[in-house]
């Protein structure tokens, strides 16, 4: 009996899908063979290695944050989205945009050292919890696909983070929880300055965002750190359809691939109509170009890594 | 005999601050060990890996650039730079910054796509010679620093260029000239457009600077893109010093370098005076903090790679 390096993925076309495509990618002196170092990998984050609701993640740090930092802050109580935030109004709360929660950590957290904010940030996922599956944030990434990423690894692959999440957010956590170190972890990100502090040189965030990483902005980022095409990409909403193109643009063998949340009872059911994480567009594409759509539901025997 | 990893380093307390400084950081169990992700070093490019005289060898690109397209360009005979440019006003071009120069590729290619800058980038690079080297340009990378980033490697250290040059320039050579593959070459940046072109998405330059790779900016990108600090930083210029105070200033066992250019014979002699490549503030702070003034002159056997 040969080890399987994906435990958690049903045996089916999906799960075979991506065993032929290493198998066929690392075959030396076979037809579809890639080079070690062509072999780069992007992943979304939000709804694609953990889960993005009922809020992102990141929603609910800046919400703690804003409650947090409210005391000093009274022009807050009639501010938008501030106010929604401490008012605790669900509706309002849910139809944040990424980028609007990108504005609000960034303008939360301006003066701020760099070193600070990942401090703070280490304090809060070390202790939140989700408020479903009453299990810390980093819990609640998928062990499916972490074994993906270890399995690309183990062949030779780069894998890389594109998520519209914040690149000082997710350094945080992502080398202990996905084994991606800082370096290829591409995120949304706002100025900073580099100066003297106590004699001490830090990075001063500044409230101004500098890269928004969704839609086209993914592979613009991956252009920019990356600086070639990835031959496999991995997403789950509209925000990662530029992604998807960009991979299947390229010469060779390629594959793109959708995580679609169909599973309401182990985790959420949501596609087209949703707010966050909405599946439209680019699931209309999958269909039309063999894209492969991963059924949460059918495809993983298990969603997280406690067996849940 | 013991192989020496550094054979075009005259024996002498520069090279061995490197030797040791490279063994005392790998020695397992020792008081000075880094852990292998942590190995960062960060290089900057011209004047520092590459011959930067008697002009910016993308300022060369550039000016050789803007004569080809003139004839489409009307308009240049009358505008700066480009008036210049065509009129090889010596003294004028000598004074173009590195930031003028970013500008200039910036517009002079604004509608190119990534690819196709890339193929002309290519055609002259294999073409161009150096005009006093008569050699071409990557032939006018400096053997030594070739060799450093060799061993560098070969004891676990991620290379990476931090550089004011573009990054779409240097990407065409410098994993064939240096080792060093895209993703580690950090640079000034122009914005992208991704967008489909003939049924194809491509990246679209644009006509706007979105980074500017010098002086705070490279701690900056540093940041952005490695997300670790480095434990190395070579530079050469007043344009790296807040990269090598950033170096300097974390915790353990650090090395910063510099090339001083004091070899008019071999290649040039330029420093606190030049307008490419002022070597002024930093020469104090290098003095000051026992940074590692490395001289071309004396420490370095050969220049070039064909022994020169």
């Amino acid at each position: 009996m040969t080890h399987d390096p994906l435990p958690s993925w049903n045996d089916g076309p999906n799960k075979q899908a991506i065993l032929d495509f290493v198998a066929a990618v690392t075959k030396e002196g076979g037809e579809h063979f890639v080079p070690v170092e062509d072999r780069v990998a992007t992943f979304d984050n939000d709804g694609t290695l953990w889960c993005e609701q009922p809020l992102y993640n990141q929603a609910v740090f800046a919400v703690d944050r804003i409650r947090a930092l409210a005391p000093d802050h009274p022009e807050w109580q009639a501010q938008q989205p501030f106010q929604a935030i401490l008012t605790n109004d669900r509706d309002a709360l849910a139809n944040l945009s990424k980028q609007d929660i990108a504005a609000v950590v960034t303008s939360t957290h301006a003066g701020m050292t760099t070193d600070e904010f990942a401090l703070t940030v280490r304090d809060w996922i070390a202790t939140a919890n989700h408020p479903r599956f009453d299990q810390l944030y980093t819990e609640c990434v998928y062990q499916p696909m972490v074994e993906l990423l270890d399995y690309l690894r183990a062949n030779g692959f780069q894998t890389w983070i594109v998520s519209g999440g914040g690149v000082d957010f997710m350094r945080v956590f992502a080398e202990a929880v996905y084994g991606i170190p800082p370096a290829q972890v591409i995120g949304s990100s706002g100025k900073v300055r580099f100066e003297p502090r106590d004699g001490q040189p830090v990075f001063v965030k500044l409230p101004e965002l500098s890269s928004y990483d969704d839609k086209e902005g993914k592979p613009e980022n991956i252009h920019l750190h990356v600086g070639r095409s990835p031959i496999l990409a991995f997403g789950n909403s509209d925000g990662d359809q530029a992604m998807l193109e960009y991979t299947d643009s390229g010469d060779g063998s390629r594959l793109m691939l959708i995580v679609h949340h169909d599973d309401a009872e182990r985790e959420y059911a949501y596609d087209r109509d949703s707010s966050i994480g909405k599946l439209d567009t680019a699931w209309d594409e999958a269909t039309e170009k063999g894209w492969l759509v991963v059924s949460m539901k059918d495809d993983w025997t298990q969603i997280f890594s406690n067996g849940r």
